[in-house]
């Protein structure tokens, strides 16, 4: 098992890593926490599939639980189902001292974390992600959030979890789209952050062997992402880093209604857009455009998009980064080394009509 | 002019108290935050009498506002209004520097700052209380909220001002009732925390006789919160004494399905009822209860209820400061000094039973 010990201004708590954690989580949620009571937020899939478990592993451990479950896909994480949520969890009478676990996907671990914050002003919660996406990415920086009919993640809290349990095993069940979307997150934080992570992952033929080394590869992600989050936890600054890819990448899944791209397949498409936009404005090494493609078609990523640069930029001004008349783009200085580049909405349409026919339509 | 200064851990504020403030918020706010767009919640009421003084005083300032009124009312505190508020935000295009305006009492506040909190997981905001209760209440304490079905004020989040601006000018239009409404607080603070206070209430024969001191009044209320508050921000121990009188008041509210008692006056019967209870159990001293009574009434605070306290028991357990199986009342000690004190289900019910007949039905 790997172990991650995350450390903010006012919270710290631990992120376990290994194969068959699903089995030993009544026990660890209740030698944190021995008299809570607890909701645990799921869905429909990963409660057929793993729900029995869960639930077993809770009863076990002398935890009461009450299970709700909503319809597996983006389009649960709302504010209806916020609503619905939390009026369950009242009905639960959870108190203050009780807890949320939220148990699937990114879109459980967002609902469902801003559903602690929010119920009472905030309670606890446990992730136990389940996909490789939420594995390697909700788990550190407490970014909890909901959509709106306005836009992505528009209402939403800061909210760090009590402990995350990722049990690797479960991957094994992820469709190959699904996991393909996580492996944009985790080839991410190669280019930002680790040109010998990027190395290694070059190394990997398949997905079999990186299943081998699955805990190593959450830990080093959540690692990296551990670093910027500690100095800021508010996402006022370095953290934005983390954005590579995103910026392109939610106008793309915004265009796409978040239904012909999922996020990792957008990232990667945002990726492969920003070290085009670093190379044309001469500060990304234009060589590093075909590893980055290779690495991503190798595990099911797509590289090219019938969606045209040029469309993307009204999409792209409002974003949380923005602050109304400029964008700040994630670029790469080089393989594994990222900075932060103001651009004005004119330099963006210029730069996006020169790379219009990059996707070779 | 009052001015206030409140400092927390992350954060810190100013509250100014004054007649006539209402004219220049649109300068003091720009001398904040010069270049800030803003959203103005408000309610119908407030929207009627007040609104064009506001929106003039932005315009003049140079501020772009965007006005979303509420119908006046605890029922707009709910979580359709709350999403309506974000969409409205983000279709006038509002960034994480950008600002919401929280014009009017109780439920605006309540409603504009959960708002402020969850859109794009953070913005800043400004409250402009309009209601005694707000002015002296709402200014400090960051907790904002929206009720579920379930309960009142289930959902919400800490979430502290930039800027608090307190015209006691516009008091004058409150009706005899919303303004008793805002002395059960006033004199919840002399209760609790000062004697002194308490007498110089009593001074003051009525409610003219109190306009004169009201800066005064508010800037010692809110200075005697800001003691607790800033050393108990997150509402864990300290900070329960503000509660005195509020866990049976609460109840009285749902009973009357929060008609027919306003929350004041609820507040107003639950410190009475904490006083005949710190009798009984022979803290508190049993000759506060007529002071007590007089000044309430004399301000036109209910001092007898059609609720037997019996009836208050199975209201009061799922109160957020309640661990499932005690409840901790707020007591006084004295006149001026609150403590808390934890009793059981059973003890409540024993001593609800004895004082069945304290509204002499």
């Amino acid at each position: 098992m790997e172990q991650l010990h995350i450390d903010l201004k006012d919270h710290s708590y631990d992120i376990l890593i290994g194969g068959g954690l699903l089995q030993e989580a009544g026990a660890l949620i209740c030698s944190l926490r021995p008299k809570a009571r607890a909701v645990v937020l799921t869905d429909d899939t990963v409660l057929r599939l793993y729900g029995d478990s869960l639930s077993q592993s809770l009863a076990e451990a002398g935890i009461s639980a009450a299970f709700f479950s909503i319809p597996s896909g983006e389009s649960s994480k709302s504010m209806d189902q916020l609503e619905k949520l939390l009026n369950f969890m009242a009905a639960h009478r959870l108190t203050r001292s009780d807890l949320l676990i939220a148990f699937g996907g990114g879109v459980v671990g967002d609902l469902g974390g801003f559903a602690a914050a929010s119920y009472m002003r905030g309670i606890d919660f446990i992730q136990i992600p389940t996909t490789l996406l939420a594995q390697v990415d909700s788990s550190v920086g407490g970014k909890t959030a909901v959509n709106l009919d306005s836009g992505k993640n528009l209402a939403g809290a800061f909210w760090q979890p009590r402990l995350v349990i990722a049990d690797t095993s479960v991957l094994s069940t992820l469709s190959r789209r699904e996991f393909a979307g996580g492996m944009a997150e985790v080839i991410k934080y190669g280019c930002i952050f680790d040109r010998d992570f990027f190395a290694f992952l070059e190394n990997c033929p398949d997905r079999s062997a990186l299943m081998a080394y699955m805990p190593y590869i959450i830990r080093t992600c959540c690692d990296l992402k551990r670093i910027v989050v500690e100095e800021d936890e508010r996402d006022t600054g370095h953290r934005m880093m983390l954005n590579f890819g995103h910026t392109f990448g939610h106008a793309i899944e915004t265009i796409g209604s978040y239904q012909r791209y999922i996020h990792g397949e957008a990232v990667a498409l945002g990726m492969i857009l920003a070290v085009a936009y670093g190379s044309l404005a001469g500060v990304t090494p234009g060589d590093f455009a075909d590893p980055l493609a290779r690495l991503c078609r190798r595990f099911g990523l797509p590289v090219t998009c019938d969606i045209r640069p040029t469309e993307l930029v009204k999409h792209m001004t409002i974003d949380k980064k923005a602050d109304g008349t400029t964008l700040r783009l994630i670029l790469l200085s080089q393989p594994g080394r990222a900075f932060i580049q103001t651009v004005t909405l004119e330099e963006l349409t210029t730069a996006m009509k020169q790379l219009d026919h990059i996707w070779g339509n």
